[in-house]
């Protein structure tokens, strides 16, 4: 897949001249949602299936501070893959450079608010991200 | 009523160095929520009731910028009320010194949808919104 | 010029199931960057000629809603020009229908803080802008 | 120290009806600034001591969602403390019960980018975080 990218918006930025750390966690989701999309499994589909997909941890190291009209790709990975939580990873570059590596940890609830095994409740899309482990 | 304060975050600034202007809108929000609650018809209780509250029309003359660790100072008047609109004016003061003049207007929606008549409708509501103009 | 577009991210919208109002003040933001940059005169540059550009003020009719996913095109005008002012038109849509119309003042002013005559001051810039009205 | 508080404010919930998780990295800087002034170092003061403070890394596990209006208390405690690194780590509760529990790392910088020894450069820092370890 080729990276999603997210150009730094001038209200994105700080004090400190540089995009606020806060904002990575917000480019992970867009990246998420990008690659969920194009996995064929796109977060309209999943809530119109009734199913929420809570975070459940998020982690993000910052390597190099970005600031505005950076251009940031991020490349998305499937870390780890159990029967009830998918961990994403994103590494995120400008011009080649790594500014930043975050993950994220998810799981999946039906409309009653249970936890969902991804193997046997999602098939499809278990498959889909086992064959990117 | 006193008015609403507000202290600007750092991620509320931008890289001028002065809170980013888009954010004085989300004062607006915070200090009309706040003026309903303190007018005895909060935002969870509109919301128990079904009713929903869009915002029309928001406007913003910036006088003079704030910046990180400003206590903004949110005095909020009703500067119209019909039938079916209400109109808040928010005068926000740092020091004695205002910063920013904002307007908001709101109609109010039950669960289908419909525009309400606020002085039929929302009749209490109504009249103490009224004793303010 | 071709329309800016903006595609609503899921950290945008609110509880109430829709994009929050405060974010077209941003919209509007991304899509004045876009404009001065396909103009020739772009922020960066802007700011690497020591001018600063605040805002005076914003304005925000709400047509309709929008959400999740929608993709919005911004089209910018050129509202009106004084020698010292510029104020530009957003008008906002989602598939062919009008969701927002916003407008927003600005000044420029030099790195000592005093407001330039943007037809002195910045006169290539002018012309283009005066072109456009 | 008696835990910093933050409401949670309708435009910081998204459309699943929660508190967006991007918040809480937000509500981190709001408790550490607030940690810091009460220790007596506060940003403002560091900023005028040509002294920036990046994030070096962030981290949150998630346990219960909140939403608009709840009261978030904040308790912050010094996990770590390193000749050149801070870790701080943010216990959430709302109405007693875990919410979120969020960690994050910090250097610290001259004016030339150089980063500092903090128990050689801000001895008196130093010595109050340590205290807390």
């Amino acid at each position: 897949m080729t990276p999603y990218t997210h150009k730094v918006q001038y209200y994105e930025t700080d004090k400190m001249g540089i995009t606020h750390h806060s904002n990575y966690i917000r480019f992970c989701e867009e990246a998420r949602i990008d690659f969920m999309e194009r996995l064929g499994y796109g977060y309209d589909q999943m809530e119109a299936d009734g199913i929420g997909s809570p975070v459940v941890s998020v982690k993000c190291d910052y390597k190099k501070s970005t600031t505005f009209a950076d251009v940031i790709e991020i490349a998305v990975k499937v870390l780890e893959l159990t029967q009830v939580k998918l961990t994403l990873q994103y590494t995120m570059t400008v011009s080649g450079k790594t500014v930043c590596v975050a993950e994220s940890a998810h799981c999946f609830l039906n409309s009653k608010g249970r936890i969902l095994r991804i193997d046997k409740d999602l098939p499809e899309f278990y498959e889909k991200l086992n064959a990117l482990t």
